[in-house]
């Protein structure tokens, strides 16, 4: 069993004994779990991140709209205690199916969606304050890495820089790396698989010395607490190329700032020294990308409106400043419109220039 | 520059001498294409894929209706032509990129979709009789694999059993890889990473002695390819593990029959070798699922009569068979119902039954 999962262990265990003290009392038992709503968010100035406000709701056994729920709760606490007694982890699509058995001496099934047992694992998370991957519960696995860092994991060694065309496959939950030798100077994170292989063909992280990691799509969690360990650990700073779209936005600020719903645990994932690379709305002009705009639908303008308005970026000048640029330009821009330059303009003009340069939106 | 790839240049130059050769013959310049749709897609018996019919269109430089793809083709040739020239690899979106240009004295451009660019591709892996892997031009990348295999690639040597829990990230393109050793008996492909990271985690390709490889979704061409290199080359069987579902027995049914949309590439593609694993319906009263099943909804049902239908299954008793079962069970089920055994239930019971019993559907 790896290091510190007694923690975790002992956090569930003081949940079970606080309740049997309860009873032992003869009061109602109760656990009491901070409300995850957008009511009880707030963005904290001094760790730039969102953060959970304070307000707490109890969640009582006697008590008809809780009952379930609180029992719930103390079945995947107890099925979370299993898995890291037995040193195994599972999904939580896993989790649901260990959690679905019909209460004894009722028809009704402790768990009917999915929804519910994710739900009461996050509840688990703010409880405990545990991360669910210390819980021994994973999410997706996505994405891939290449770069100058050897790392231990499972007893192998692995050296980021032997693997071929592939990489590594960044695993669902990381908690266990350890970091043997990080020479790479910075991480460049991009959110597509097809822009990681161009600069992987290309030796990007080679010439460059640094660390290339893409998932496809939104960020997972693995690769969110990665991109921290790596900063935290090594002090290595974070570029984000996206696409110049909302979408785009939303993932770099996911990835610095937290999200609403991971609010509770934004100290564990939100990374506040990322900066944003591009695409941005100057190198539309500066890179001659006007050919390539995709024009603005209806939805594209009211996510960049919502964006916009996060208590986050409200009082930042710069990103308001990008975010009215992209509203007059009405249209969107992709990472691989830079491939209308040339296959290579991507890792050997349009990079090292913007990194050089520090051309960054901060 | 790889082995090999004069062929793919010669391939390309050939297309461009034989206009050439037209013109200078005061023709009409014109490229013979096949014609890629369901009119002329058959089921062979012989080779038991789906193949391309020989029924061929031609496409003309002077004539309204042809001349822009007329222009298409030859743009995106001479765009793989530079690619393979320069050892490069561009994905379907950079293409795309390329080729988004305007005819010059006038105000259209050669491209203004992205199909437009991709159907040029399929076209020109006909005419080159090269897959678009061949001709450099990159699908999406997805998957990861781990078991006793040693690779060379890029020049580095990998070995798929030292890779901790991440395992090797499957390239998109795996043409240039090279096995060598390979230990392993079997490969277990199954849809979903989730289920990848629970079998990685029980070390199932260690106590199996076989390959265990994941995308999530849909299989890549990149792991496809890579399936049937490997049964190809090192004769290992391929069973398939996916969801009680329509979507599972498509997954199945492409890479064993291969896809109608790439018919024209079912020889390189396709593996007629692969078993069926589960999830099966007899599975479920045998391993008691029952609690576990989700009702079907309407787009179900007219799926698994889609599939019913098609004609690499109509005459196949055993999938009829499953196939009116499904339909009398009226439910899908998922891999991880079997969770709801316990957390290594899969790779402890039910796998190594499965595999022992040779309990296939064939």
């Amino acid at each position: 069993m790896a290091k510190g999962k007694n923690k975790q262990l002992l956090a569930l265990e003081n949940l079970g004994k606080d309740i049997v003290k309860q009873i032992k009392k003869g009061k109602n038992p109760e656990i009491a779990i901070p409300i995850r709503a957008l009511s009880n968010i707030k963005f904290d100035e001094k760790t730039k991140t969102v953060q959970l406000g304070s307000k707490v709701s109890a969640r009582y056994f006697f008590h008809i709209a809780h009952a379930k729920k609180f029992l719930q709760t103390l079945e995947v606490a107890a099925i979370s205690h299993n898995l890291i007694k037995d040193g195994k982890h599972a999904s939580l699509r896993d989790v649901f199916y260990m959690a679905k058995r019909t209460i004894p001496g009722t028809k009704v099934n402790l768990v009917d969606d999915q929804p519910e047992s994710d739900s009461v694992i996050e509840d688990l998370e703010l409880v405990t304050d545990q991360s669910r991957e210390q819980l021994n519960v994973n999410a997706n696995k996505n994405g891939s890495v290449a770069g100058k860092v050897v790392i231990e994991d499972k007893g192998d060694t692995i050296d980021w820089s032997k693997l071929g065309s592939g990489g590594w496959s960044i695993p669902s939950n990381v908690e266990d790396i350890k970091f043997k030798k990080v020479t790479a100077k910075y991480i460049l994170y991009m959110e597509k698989a097809a822009v990681w292989e161009r600069l992987h063909e290309d030796k990007f992280w080679e010439k460059q010395n640094c660390i290339i990691m893409s998932s496809q799509g939104q960020t997972t969690r693995g690769i969110r607490r990665l991109l921290q360990r790596l900063t935290k650990e090594h002090k290595l700073p974070i570029y984000v190329l996206t696409d110049l779209d909302s979408w785009g936005h939303y993932i770099y600020s996911v990835i610095r700032f937290g999200s609403i719903n991971l609010a509770h645990i934004s100290g564990k994932m939100a990374i506040p020294s990322v900066r944003f690379l591009g695409i941005t709305t100057n190198d539309i002009e500066k890179y001659k990308l006007e050919k390539h705009l995709i024009k603005f639908k209806d939805t594209d303008l009211s996510r960049l409106k919502q964006i916009q308005n996060y208590a986050w970026f409200k009082d930042n000048k710069a990103w308001q400043k990008e975010f009215a640029a992209l509203k007059k330009l009405g249209a969107k821009a992709e990472i691989q419109a830079l491939s209308s330059k040339g296959i290579s303009f991507i890792s050997e003009k349009y990079l090292p220039e913007k990194i050089k340069n520090k051309d960054f939106i901060d």
